[in-house]
């Protein structure tokens, strides 16, 4: 079993309103030194493979976690999760 | 300035509802071997402060970030940004 984390990110060209809202509240509770918020996604995937992980990881995100017109992804495979 | 990267996720007893969704769309698209998605948030913060910055981090992730009820949070402090 492998133990496989995805994480996905807006493009730099693309605006963020869901980070420019909570960097808003941070300011609002007086947080002032945050300067930029940029929020995306974290997915944790355990796959039983062993064979073409790569492949098959590439084609779960671009066919179904991420937008790739607007995002990017990247990911990192952990070894042997105990059974 | 400093970059900051949070990591937000379910707690390993609360049920992930939006990650079964997507593991039953993974099967569907074939991948089988998918056998659990867990879905979390990933934020990139950029903050403009030296002191007390793991104290400021924290307020804000528990404050605003993150449900500590339901969530875990952590995150790392990434060396100087380039102005």
């Amino acid at each position: 079993m492998k133990k496989v984390k995805v994480y996905i990110t807006l493009k730099e060209s693309v605006l963020d309103p869901q980070g420019q809202a909570v960097a808003g509240a941070m300011h609002h509770l007086g947080y002032q030194e945050v300067k930029d918020v940029r929020i995306g996604k974290f997915i944790e995937l355990e796959i039983d493979s062993e064979e073409e992980i790569d492949d098959k990881i590439r084609a779960i995100c671009e066919k179904l976690l991420a937008n790739t017109v607007i995002e990017n992804y990247r990911y990192e495979i952990e070894e042997g999760v105990p059974q």
